[in-house]
């Protein structure tokens, strides 16, 4: 393991070279950061967590037709996946007003939104990923006008999918934010998604108590954020029964 | 004068009743604000200049077929218009990067930009006018996706006419802000520019010197703001050079 060529290293996750060229291997850490890594923690088992609960999502997403990065899970902690060019854009679709929108426009957090809205952020850690409309995105050239095309088309499909996953696992997903990126076949790109899809990066609340199943649990010092994670993936039919009462963190179904 | 029913009053302009029905009178005033008017000063003469420049903007607007609620000027600091509903966005068109995205997106201010941009900003004192993307606009209902296509077009056009206008008159146009209204016509309705133009609204650089001879001025109290503006006013022959150098405050061709 310690042999591997590091690709990258991210907040929560670490890229190491592939056993075949194309191919990446994605390793999930513990670490938890918010607010463009000013707040820091280390929180035992969440890796392991988000890695199977990505895992179950892009693996569904791969059989409906929405492509991605996700070839197979390795292990507990890693993934194998295609090496994608990605796209230094944030990708925010939003169903209900949670965090910057309800501040940026005024909205009480929990107001339904009239539509489902999609949000661009240029990936940028020291601007803070500012928020971008289209209009920069083709000026500068960070996506063509047809890739913004395709990714507003994969992100109302990756909605519509995974809305209907939480519903029926008594959530609802409030927000989410996802990354995209180029795959090429010799002069030819098309977008595919990338990244992970995990309580990390999605907002998720009970659908009767309203309880944060999500990063908010970290970023609002809530507390038991280990607990909302393995509940999520409870639901999913990721984690059994009897491994969610497990003492000292989760275990998975292998 | 003192008896019109006062329709509404802005930062810089008030509006009243005018004569016959659908139309106002726009009354320019000297104040000068700025950072959501945690700033602002009386600048004499400054309302007489606006005056005069949007109205030589926006006569010739019409002209060209960019529809506007320009109908005429009465005197030294008022028009007749036609009163539309306004659209409740601030439309910023960009050139070259300067003030608030040059700080986004960190370009160094003066920077060329690929292409021009297109901004819009919900209009919302409380809320600190938040930039919005079209996804925001047609989610919330603040204009149709017509409407925007419609937006989007007029604010090329006079993109196009101000950027030739100021290029003769030796001035580089670097950004402008417009604001839209919708003319009703039974229950049809068409988006026209309204407010005003004029180097409030607008960033204008002398083009040897890149001196600025705009609001700028005010906003980084650079001083020499109705020296700066009275320089528009005479390039575009607005105001005659005889005039310009009068001591106190500028006295305009009638």
């Amino acid at each position: 393991m310690n042999r591997r060529r590091r690709i990258y290293e991210g907040k929560a996750k670490v890229l190491y070279e592939g056993p075949e060229p194309g191919t990446l291997i994605q390793h999930f850490k513990d670490d938890a950061t918010a607010f463009n890594a000013k707040k820091h923690a280390v929180i035992d088992g969440k890796g392991v967590l988000n890695n199977r609960i990505s895992e179950f999502i892009f693996q569904a997403l791969n059989e409906i037709g929405v492509p991605t990065h996700f070839i197979k899970r390795l292990n507990m902690r890693e993934q194998l996946i295609r090496s994608v060019e990605i796209i230094p854009l944030e990708v925010v679709v939003r169903n209900v007003a949670a965090g910057s929108i309800a501040t940026r426009l005024g909205l009480e957090e929990g107001t339904p939104l009239p539509r489902s809205i999609i949000e661009f952020y240029y990936k940028n850690d020291e601007l803070n990923d500012p928020m971008v409309s289209e209009e920069h995105i083709s000026a500068f050239g960070w996506a063509s006008p047809q890739e913004l095309d395709e990714m507003m088309m994969l992100a109302m499909r990756i909605n519509d999918f995974l809305t209907g996953m939480f519903l029926a696992a008594g959530i609802k997903l409030v927000d989410f934010k996802i990354e995209m990126g180029r795959l090429w076949d010799n002069d030819m790109s098309r977008v595919i998604l990338a990244d992970e899809i995990s309580p990390d990066s999605c907002r998720l609340w009970d659908a009767k108590s309203k309880d944060k199943l999500d990063k908010d649990r970290f970023r609002r010092d809530m507390g038991g954020l280990i607990e909302a994670y393995t509940e999520v993936a409870r639901r999913l039919g990721i984690v059994t029964e009897n491994e969610q009462s497990a003492g000292s963190g989760p275990r998975l179904v292998q």
